[in-house]
């Protein structure tokens, strides 16, 4: 059977995005047809919005509408910090621990040599600039814990060096509320190996 | 941290579809300020026309962009039969097995008292009156093996029995390719209460 042609379309684009596979994108694009004129006008609107007025900021390279971004231009933010993300959704979620107050840079990818990433397709570049230029204290490397992650934190942290600043990196080790018994070998060595020392007062 | 404004809005959109909570929808929004202009405009554009354009068939009920829908007006089916669903998207997982040829009939929806769905919130009269109205020798009932699908094809055999046709259900049982060990026990149960006698030729 084929789907009538406008319906067909639009699973077709539900499954480009990514995690959705065809039952799901023939679920939404049903629940769309369902769903009031007026909410889908707002949700295509919505969609055009996103992509026309969305763009990253030159400093950062954050997604944002405003250029300075909205955390850069931040007058309370301290700005001796650069906390380091691969990507946007990295930042969001560390933004929403709402512990961190510094600065960010968002490298935009990671060092992937089997995907033919290296770190001139990264802003790598971009971060040494802002550290050149700017009274930076600290840069804390916040990259996921894979390879290429790994790969990412050890490159960005030779290079760093030279600076003379302060380079931290994020901890690896058991999830709050894991247990033990189930942790994989390799969280648990790592979080063997970031031991820390308990101050008994 | 808040969102920029218009990233906000977009995953307050996507958050409102089946089945995409707020780690997806932003995952999506994202994905879509990282798409080309062009394919966002195309997207916001299919949402749109299957808005508009998609209808539903005043005959079947099944979505369609002409009315009677291609099904409703397909010459080559047998319009002695109609197969009784739930939803859309039901006829399409019928349809996909290319095993039917007969017209369908979509009740959108089914017998829900605890949601406040009785036989007039979905399309029984109208079956009713194609059944009256039409030469019809069959009625297959595919509904859900739900509580809510019981009840509705309990109901709907009730009221089609005086029209002295063929009354059907589709069978429920054992899945293809799973094992007896790890089915649950209503569906063994239903498996053995519909076993079939094997024809020894």
């Amino acid at each position: 059977m084929e789907y009538t042609k406008p319906l067909a379309r639009l699973i077709e684009h539900f499954q480009k995005l990514p995690s959705i596979g065809p039952k799901t994108a023939m679920r939404l694009a049903l629940y769309i047809v369902k769903m009031s004129q007026n909410e889908v006008e707002n949700f295509s609107n919505a969609l055009l919005e996103a992509k026309t007025k969305i763009s990253y900021c030159s400093n950062c390279f954050n997604m944002s509408c405003s250029d300075p971004c909205e955390i850069c231009s931040d007058q309370t933010r301290n700005k001796s910090i650069i906390c380091v993300v691969g990507e946007t959704k990295d930042l969001m979620a560390i933004e929403k621990t709402n512990e961190y107050h510094g600065l960010y840079h968002v490298l935009q990818g990671l060092i992937s040599p089997l995907d033919g990433i290296g770190p001139d397709d990264i802003r790598v570049k971009e971060l040494l600039f802002r550290v050149n230029q700017n009274n930076i204290k600290e840069v804390i490397l916040a990259l996921n814990p894979s390879v290429e992650g790994e790969a990412t934190s050890l490159y960005l942290g030779k290079l760093l060096k030279p600076f003379n600043i302060k380079i931290t990196r994020i901890a690896f080790g058991l999830p709050m509320g894991a247990e033990l018994e189930y942790a994989d070998e390799m969280t648990l060595a790592r979080a063997l190996e970031g031991r820390v020392e308990i101050s008994l007062a």
